[in-house]
């Protein structure tokens, strides 16, 4: 077998294939989102905080921000490198907890800084754990709902977590990218000095390809940081790109019910069908992923790929080896079928 | 006097006021540019490396390279940070030529590298200094046309450059971002097997605002860890500025051209009035920016905002003190009315 990558399976189509592997939804963008562009005719640089119109629409959704608060970036991964070379320098630690999304521990260590690793029991934060190993790191980062495991964290545990690193004057980044795809209740919000929210266009409003993300934060020292760093590695975000996310501010809240409604009929079917087939499964709470237990997890990958036609991506890349991740942006057809085929396999192994 | 940064300068406009400020052209984009946008209707994530069709274009434009030697940026000034964070690391040295763009230093500190500058004589390059400071750094940025002297380096030194760099293995960055607009004589392309050309549809097609850049290399390694490291910082660059930016490559070359005659037209005006008024200037061969020798140039700069409603940018800015920065990306009467104005000012000194 060879060594699995990402860059193996996104965007790979054909005959036949079903893919649980790439994180975006299949489902288009609100309409509203093209409105602008027959008559769109600007070309000059925008600001590189971001468009004022823009910022003033997100401050509208998040009570106790302004415009001032926020910085439009290149996705949520823009948005997170910024902060990570913000308020890290090279040598400094950073707390990530296991399983994470797969950019976090590269991007890390691209920036020559080092992931300190806490554990999850079920995908939720052991915070014991968490509190002996957030002394002496620079940041942390949180994921709730998470990407690769759909689960959402405790409130009581994120409550805590916002109590030490303010105590002990930790910045506290909170990737709530999937804040919108949650159905087990409301998102909670980190709240703090020094919290940096990131989030993103990409899920909510299905503009993967558009990469509109932006961070959000009241401590002024790090967003002035942020826009320094930002003038210098790659100024305004698309001007085009925000004028699409401004109109996607402005779509009719039923757009993202719509969305949720059947993300959850997904999850429903993918988990309840998991179940059936003996999978050990934490039942996904957010975002669009599922994360069973499979024994021989890169085999398993590369044996669906090359036998099956069904693309799945290895515990591996998010620090869970032993595990599978299955994304669900597919339609529940495509979901039965390929869950078969992995059932088939599993049967015969 | 408050400390002069660019944020206070940045999209200011207001009655009366003529800014030689802002690096970007006034002129707008080709119409093709926008033809593709009433029917555009894709959302997902694109490749990393960016647009196929985007890179093959760009291949058949610079012989010996094919789309694998490209990848899309969010404009040069991503490409330049992706580009220093693959090849150098904390504590590496960086040689720049001053005066230098003004991102440059920024951008090498803000990645924990250090500048090493080399001298220029009226903006070009002096190879003894070169030479002499080369041994030892990681990797060497040039510039030509420069941003902000608007000189055009000398064929035989860059021959020399591109000599000594390949004999040290040491990584060539040449930011051609102006080698459209030349007034003098065609380009020289650096070439070489670490040579990293990084260019732009900003300044050539005016599309600044959609920050669409590339850069190229027959280097694979490189190629490759850009991927990587912009696959985690970034993911691909705006798929909807890549199909723009794919339209400009369509473009007539009459638009360059017509663009090319215009910029040659306002060069001839600034330099000759700068001349006149008895100005130590050197001759601008290419981009659109003259830098003239101006004692005290902060407090000019102060002044002429203050006072007389003129933006320029004090040579501080780009490791040129002593002299002023002035754009002549704004139309002919104006460039007079604000050389008026600064005469009358300097008389009054």
């Amino acid at each position: 077998m060879v060594k699995l990558h990402s860059s193996m399976f996104i965007g790979v189509q054909g005959d036949g294939i079903i893919s649980f592997g790439s994180g975006q939804p299949d489902l288009p963008p609100p309409p509203e989102v093209y409105s602008c562009l027959p008559t769109y005719h600007d070309f000059k640089y925008g600001l590189v905080q971001g468009s004022e119109k823009l910022r003033n629409a997100l401050a509208l959704e998040y009570k106790g921000f302004t415009k001032d608060h926020f910085v439009i970036t290149n996705g949520a991964s823009e948005a997170l490198d910024l902060v990570l070379r913000t308020v890290g320098k090279p040598g400094d630690k950073i707390l990530l907890h296991v399983p994470y999304y797969y950019a976090y521990k590269p991007l890390v260590e691209l920036n020559h800084m080092e992931p300190v690793l806490v554990r999850t029991g079920e995908g939720k934060i052991d915070y014991d754990d968490f509190e002996m190993k957030v002394h002496g790191v620079k940041a942390v980062i949180i994921n709730s709902p998470s990407n690769p495991t759909g689960r959402v964290q405790e409130i009581p545990t994120l409550k805590k977590i916002e109590k030490i690193t303010d105590d002990l004057n930790i910045p506290l980044i909170s990737d709530e990218v999937y804040k919108d795809l949650i159905y087990e209740r409301e998102n909670y919000m980190l709240h703090g000095r020094k919290v940096i929210t990131v989030n993103s266009f990409s899920k909510t409003f299905a503009m993967c390809g558009f990469r509109v993300g932006y961070l959000f934060s009241t401590d002024k020292d790090i967003v002035e940081k942020v826009i320094t760093l930002k003038t210098h590695s790659s100024m305004n975000t698309n001007i085009l790109g925000q004028e699409m996310a401004y109109h996607a501010t402005k779509t009719p809240k039923s757009f993202i019910e719509s969305h949720v409604k059947i993300w959850k009929e997904r999850r429903d079917l993918i988990y309840s069908e998991m179940v059936k087939m003996g999978l050990d499964v934490w039942k996904p709470e957010g975002a669009f992923y599922v994360l069973p237990k499979i024994d021989d997890s890169e085999q398993f990958v590369w044996d669906m790929f090359k036998k099956h036609k069904v693309i799945t991506y290895p515990g591996e890349w998010f620090g869970a080896p032993g595990h599978v991740r299955f994304s669900y942006a597919l339609d529940s057809e495509k979901i039965k079928e390929g869950l078969e085929r992995v059932e088939e396999y599993l049967k015969g192994r």
